[in-house]
């Protein structure tokens, strides 16, 4: 492929969002970054960067030149400077972040140094400023001179700050709008505002706006000092990205998103590693029936039956597992309260189990075996799903406690202990019955 | 349990999000219901409905007074009045609605009637508009008049009408504030604004987002009338809504979020028909075995390797197929690529085969098969990990275009199909073995 033609063309061309992201899934990341250099325009490249996956603009960044690729970040909004230099790998990032301007870069390592689902992770460092002792004259005399500049950080507040840079009270800018000009600006604020510490969890965040009809809160250190700003979609999108984090963790796909532009030997490296820890998993179950083989032999149909008793009990325990899963991300269960769960869990799963014992011993009769194998089969099946269910609900709760992500680690865990008991059960039962 | 004590308790107390959320967690929904129906403000009520998961304030919504339930209802904004309502069962639901006050009857109809995840079903009605010959100074004197109801649905913007309603132009409030009080209002709006018709997607919507960096976006319908608001919150929360459906469909959890505190016969009936179906989807496989038996006989070990060749080539397809669906959500491909997909997937499922089949046929090999056996194995394990990633890969585009939900169906597909090949490719390859 002719990159560098396509390039140019690129270069010229006014493609919107979804037309951009369709062109560079067809490249791979050496052409993407070609493409995006030959761009002249850095503000039509930071837009370009902001509507592809984050990944990708990470990569890409990383190809260009270290200098260029610090004029473009430098120029961003500091949340998403923050976000973009985060997706970039380590080596090349303190490259582009030694190029940064002083105060970019100062800016930039502070925000990274906060967990990404933190108020600190997730808040814009620019905000509209006053010292306490402003009028309203002063205000709309700043807002009306920089109007262009405040436009891209789309002003909702004005925030009075004393001496020390303490958050002293909050105004919607509406409210400014509304007042006398000669009035102070503190005799409009809110004073002791609702704030949110930088290190406060995305959760408690998400909480706070539940609780206020804000638009935006202020973020403030431990002595109170306003550190930046964290806006309701801002706290939307991090929650939207926990939850497409859960959907690709419980699909095993590790390490952060998979694009097919990546290069091979990650996607390689990231798939396999999973799927080998998942292989060791399942020999759990393998040996089970390697050591009952003489069982086997003498009921061999029981050999058919014995997927179906894994892929029902594993996919009964997964749906269990992703009720528990949504209940503590919606934080209506407490993560102790595993006896709770139990209870509501276990009778639905002794209704369930019923018709799935019996369809599965009927079938194994159907398929030649003797009732008493039939019977042998129905019952480890019935048994077995009640046990996978009770572990596929709890078992979530028992990795939150110990701070593993449940998303990830609760699928091949139920399965695997599910897979160890049915076969266990299926075929001592089974040697009871011949 | 006594709920009507603790209800009275939980109506006197002052419970933030969290708290509440936690302590409904613990209620039946008649408990739920009674506990609600004895707070007697109806602001506390609706502040509590919005903080639960929408499923349980449906729920509850259906239980309780027809009557108060549509007098809480009434007081919502026009997109939350319509969201609770749409969680609410039929028969409930029209009994609510009949009882709604006329105009926000007719509104909750009209958005009722869009699909959820379009801008007229995740707009809100609320808007400030004026005529388009109206002055700043007009405005100013309305908005200071209506503060506190303008307060409530957070004005971003002013927009201007034409006699028929038709929108004509948008200025952000800021601009208001610094312009001139005698100047007209049709001197600061932008006149053909970026708009979204009633009918747009949520995808399209958000990509308009990505496009313009407003706040919020006017809804117009085919003959350009104004008929509300997309804010770029709402915008977030619907695809965040989206990721938590794919999450769920994934796992097997069909027919919206289900909670513990739900009816058991509703939880089962949801659980069991998804398993069911995967039932006898796997069926198709075990059919496979059941008429191998005989060559199973004679290599009793390749028993125990059957559910790992299930599970990896299982595992395998799955995550392929989630690659494939995040990059359908992100815009990355055309659900007609097949090709291209199917060419980046294949040289990584063949990388990917190779230590598998190795791992699978020595396993055998030590669990005793012969040579002969343990080579067929995995020579059956590598090729159809090979054909699990490709259906894998490949399965959402087709559901895609069939309009089928990926999330949903390309699990139990891909896995199905990959047992029935694996199971096929291994007892022929046995067979011809021994």
């Amino acid at each position: 492929m002719n990159s560098g033609e396509i390039g140019v063309r690129f270069a010229d061309s006014d493609l919107g969002p979804d037309a951009t992201r369709a062109y560079f899934g067809t490249l791979n990341q050496v052409e993407a970054a070609e493409v995006l250099a030959s761009i002249a325009d850095d503000a039509r490249v930071r837009e370009v960067l902001l509507w592809l996956p984050r990944e990708q603009s990470g990569a890409i960044l990383a190809s260009i030149e270290p200098g260029r690729a610090a004029g473009v970040i430098a120029g961003l909004p500091s949340d998403e400077r923050a976000d973009l230099l985060a997706a970039i790998d380590e080596d090349p990032r303190a490259a582009i972040q030694a190029l940064l301007p002083a105060a970019a870069r100062r800016d930039a390592a502070r925000l990274l140094a906060y967990p990404p689902d933190t108020a600190g992770g997730l808040m814009e460092t620019e905000f509209v400023a006053y010292p306490a002792g402003a009028s309203v004259r002063d205000a709309i005399r700043d807002l009306r001179s920089n109007q262009k500049k405040y436009s891209v950080i789309g002003v909702q507040y004005v925030y009075l700050l004393d001496e020390e840079n303490r958050l002293f009270g909050v105004a919607p800018l509406r409210d400014l709008m509304l007042a006398a000009e000669d009035s102070l600006l503190s005799s409009l604020v809110t004073r002791t505002p609702a704030t949110v510490r930088d290190t406060t969890s995305l959760h408690d965040v998400a909480a706070t706006f539940d609780e206020h009809p804000f638009l935006a809160l202020p973020v403030v250190d431990e002595s109170g000092v306003m550190l930046g700003v964290i806006s309701r979609a801002d706290a939307t999108e991090g929650e939207q990205e926990e939850a497409e984090d859960d959907y690709r963790l419980s699909q095993g796909i590790v390490g952060g998103e998979e694009l097919r532009s990546m290069p091979v030997g990650i996607r390689l490296r990231r798939r396999s590693a999973w799927l080998g820890v998942n292989l060791l998993l399942c020999l759990g179950g393998a040996a089970i029936v390697a050591i009952h083989r003489d069982t086997l032999a003498k009921a061999i149909v029981v050999a058919a039956v014995l997927p179906v008793i894994s892929a029902t009990s594993g996919n009964a325990a997964m749906q269990a597992a992703a009720v528990t899963i949504r209940e503590l991300t919606l934080g209506v269960i407490d993560p102790a309260a595993w006896r709770r769960v139990l209870a509501h869990e276990l009778m639905l799963a002794a209704l369930m189990a019923l018709p799935l014992g019996c369809a599965v011993g009927l079938l194994s009769n159907l398929w030649g075996a003797p009732w008493t194998v039939g019977a042998a089969v129905g019952i480890a099946m019935a048994l077995n799903a009640i046990i996978a269910i009770g572990i596929g609900a709890t078992c979530p709760l028992l990795l939150r406690r110990l701070s593993v992500d449940p998303a990830l680690a609760s699928g091949p865990i139920a399965t695997t202990l599910a897979d160890v008991t049915g076969f266990a059960l299926t075929l001592t039962l089974v040697a009871m019955a011949t």
